[in-house]
């Protein structure tokens, strides 16, 4: 390992300033630390002042790895620059989808396939944020079982969408989500494909199959927004290629890399309790038969985005995961 | 048809009140609407004032038709007064779970099972909430297709825990749920049995069994409390018998009783407009080979219990359901 690394984090948003926490937390080794956005401007991010430098091509000299934090529904930044990043020598990790599905481009969540890092070309996918609680908590159970069909419904929060999302909720701004989420629930989180799922629901069968090496795994997922600020909820049900019993299935996720078991009684954890908590958290396992159903949440920012794209760059500079 | 009937309502929360409201609304034949509860007083519900008469064996007399409104978590009124109403010739309709699950009394969701209404004893029960919304839209499926699996997740209303409820979402009241409610979601809704289903789950799965006459249909349900104030909400997978089309999904959906399919692209239904409304909201069908999954939402204080309880006695009375 070098002595440190310089990092530019590009985006001053939600998932920005996690990012710039994120690497100060876990002490990630930084030499420099470079904020880009598109307008240069003093700004404060996780309390740390930034001259928040223009995102452009110039800006990348010098930087050993660039995390770009990635806008939902519109083409992220890295699609203009990410290309000029890795031709000045630097990693790119993003956290935008534009890339995640490119079969050249690495789709990692380190505690699952950390080793499609071996390949990459300058340019590593982060996943979406509803995909990463999902894929940590399923790879154990396929790992141990097989697992074959997995329906999922998610209480998606509304950091997801950044300040915009959060705006929606507490000061009821109406141009961000198609109706009132305040006192609400909204089970339509993107565009709508021709198979009737939505670009969200699509990204969590699609980028679940890549990382998991899965292209077969069938997933039914429904994506729904809920009136919370920030933690993304999951009721999964996964069924196995064997009967199963519920002690080996809280083995497995009490074992797994990223999990955290809450417990299976009356204790259960919430998305108010998990925001700001950087792991996945389980509860509520039942278990039938060839059937697993189980209750995860994870803060979308950190796990689902800032934490998961630090994990990356740890994993390829060889520190911890 | 007689002239007009004498009716009971007893309970004077948010489902005895829709009750009076529902009995109004769809006009159904009263000779004499009493209102009955825990003590006596002067009480405005639905507009209208009563005078709130005493919950006991004699305030039965004359009645025709008495129904219950039940309560969450605790014995209902029924279980102390159904028997005595019966003896002086009332049709109790209990919207408690204290009888459901009785396999003398009818579990009754009008638009699925009227048939049942044949050979009551006097005691008619009404279903769960989330059970009664479900149903409505698996029965055209089932008929249609064969269903043989559900997985279900919730997202349910506060007012489904009554005035307490709205009171822990609106005032922080802090002795309704296990967790804050406001900006957070609660994967758990009762007690939690042996096999590790709350409470509310086992009565979608029960519920479901006896109202389908399905004694072996698999439901796995994760029921979720979220921060909305009335309408719950579902996210359905079902596993058919053979392979559908979507568009013979779509039409078995658009012609069942009681069914308001929302279209399929854009539109969907959302709690938030549904409050208000009699019928079981249906959107976002996405068809596999074999499987549906949809979004469906149904006011649980209508739908889910005081119109679904106004139906089944103008059922034994022929009038419309």
């Amino acid at each position: 390992m070098r002595e440190g690394y310089t990092v530019a984090v590009v985006g001053a948003g939600l998932v920005g300033e996690r990012l710039v926490a994120e690497l100060r937390r876990r002490e990630f080794p930084l030499k420099e630390l470079r904020v880009l956005a598109r307008s240069a401007r003093r700004a404060v991010l996780a309390g740390e002042t930034f001259e928040v430098g223009v995102a452009e091509p110039d800006a990348f000299e010098g930087v050993d790895f660039a995390f770009f934090a990635g806008t939902e529904g519109e083409k992220g930044a890295a699609v203009q620059l990410a290309r000029e990043a890795i031709d000045r020598g630097a990693i790119v990790i993003d956290n935008g989808s534009d890339f995640r599905l490119d079969p050249q481009v690495p789709l990692v969540v380190p505690e699952v396939n950390s080793e499609a890092l071996n390949d990459h070309r300058g340019l590593i996918a982060n996943a979406n944020c509803s995909t990463i609680q999902m894929v940590v908590t399923l790879a154990p159970l396929i790992r141990e079982f097989g697992v074959r069909k997995v329906v999922v419904s998610t209480y998606q929060a509304v950091s997801g969408s950044g300040r915009s999302g959060v705006e929606a909720l507490e000061d009821g701004r109406a141009d961000v989500y198609p109706k009132t989420i305040a006192g609400n629930a909204i089970p339509l989180i993107g565009g709508v494909g021709e198979d009737g799922y939505t670009t969200e629901e699509t990204k969590m069968r699609e980028e679940s199959r890549k990382i998991l090496s899965l292209p077969e795994l069938e997933v039914h997922a429904t994506a729904v927004r809920i009136p919370v600020h920030t933690g993304h909820s999951e009721s999964v049900y996964a069924e196995t290629e064997e009967r199963v019993s519920l002690s080996e299935v809280v083995e497995a996720l009490q074992d797994a890399p990223g999990v955290v078991f809450c417990g299976n009684a009356g204790d259960f954890p919430t998305p108010l309790e998990v925001a700001g908590e950087p792991g996945t958290y389980v509860g509520r396992i039942r278990v039938e038969g060839n059937s697993i159903t189980y209750w995860c949440v994870a803060d979308n920012l950190l796990k689902g985005a800032a934490t998961n794209a630090v994990q990356i760059a740890e994993a390829l500079v060889g520190a911890r995961v």
